[in-house]
């Protein structure tokens, strides 16, 4: 499939780099031309690099992989014509730093930043997962041992089971990904990251995840 | 130990009972003296009921089981003499239901419930957990099979680790608790509730829990 990277940070890098391992067309999307971490990747992975509006056109699925407080501007730069109609798998989260750390979030409760993509672009298909886990554990579930768990959110169902495709190909195991329904989930799945930022800060790693376990 | 249950509703019955049955001293306090949950309830378990006052008196720890809605008039209810000093364990969510469902947060990012109640009674040792979890999963974490986690914090060592010790009276084994840190990590503790709100839909259960899984 060929797919747009929007972001060329730890993320957009590893999303980009497994893509293209599993066997998919990526052009990595950053805000110039001759981004040079855009332009390594391209070196390296054997992809392609251009501006957000380039890698958007050729992506028939976009992932937005830039910073959260970055995301709408990103899109912007894409153009409403290179997203409609497009699955758009966003994973970024809405960290705002500028206030030092821990970073708090810039959408809660009522909204979130996966909400306001699809309303910014009505006729994209929004798709919200992979946020919940670093980088690393996103593309390779394996560096967590045994089971845990991905959500998965959106207001399209075929939307959301191509994202499910992809998550096969990273090595999610079908029954690891819990669809926790239409896009206003997106509201927890962001909420959720000031507790994953204190686990990492009492863990001493950001290689973990969590098991969802049922009772009895 | 002589212990205060303040809050009347699923969780501090769960609470108090539990805490009846392994052999502490319980008042379960109410708004009013004639409260019928709490007479029921100090009726079936043994244990004793009275106005919010009278079980902070009697408490030499007290645990806040009330909704987050009403967690600082039930303290104020209690006067500041029968707070001070003593191990305020505060299991509420400050969860809002004004704008019907699913509720929102009313304190979110630099701050938390937890944080309110310690600024309220700067000497009263507030720790916050289990919070994240079902009333019933709480007391009996055996509910959820095999190995899951509960979370603690707090800015007091010996108040946590005095909690530390109701945990595993109620089943927590220690290793299944993960310290936190500070009290100001009962931001992410909250802010998890919209996810454990939105796993609970999609599961169709609320017993359940999560376990941290830890990447090599």
């Amino acid at each position: 499939m060929r797919i747009a990277v929007l972001g060329t940070g730890m993320v957009g890098q590893a999303v980009a780099t497994r893509l293209a391992e599993v066997g998919h067309d990526v052009v990595m999307g950053a805000r110039d031309a001759g981004n040079e971490k855009a332009r390594a990747w391209a070196v390296q992975a054997g992809g392609r690099s251009g501006t957000f509006a380039d890698a958007a056109a050729h992506g028939e699925l976009v992932v937005n992989a830039t910073s959260g407080a970055g995301s709408l501007a990103a899109l912007e730069a894409c153009g409403t014509a290179n997203l409609d109609g497009k699955v758009l798998l966003d994973i970024a989260n809405p960290l705002d730093f500028s206030q030092g750390m821990p970073p708090r979030l810039s959408v809660v409760n009522d909204d979130s930043l996966a909400e306001r993509i699809q309303r910014a672009y009505p006729d994209a298909r929004v798709v919200k997962s992979l946020n919940t886990v670093n980088a690393s554990v996103m593309v390779h579930p394996e560096a967590v041992p045994g089971e845990h768990h991905v959500f998965i959110c959106g207001d399209d169902a075929i939307a959301k089971q191509t994202v499910r495709g992809l998550l096969a190909e990273f090595g999610w195991p079908a029954p690891s990904v819990l669809d926790l329904g239409g896009l206003a989930a997106a509201r927890g799945m962001e909420m959720y990251l000031p507790l994953w930022l204190a686990m990492m800060g009492a863990l001493g790693t950001p290689t973990f995840n969590i098991r969802i376990v049922r009772g009895s």
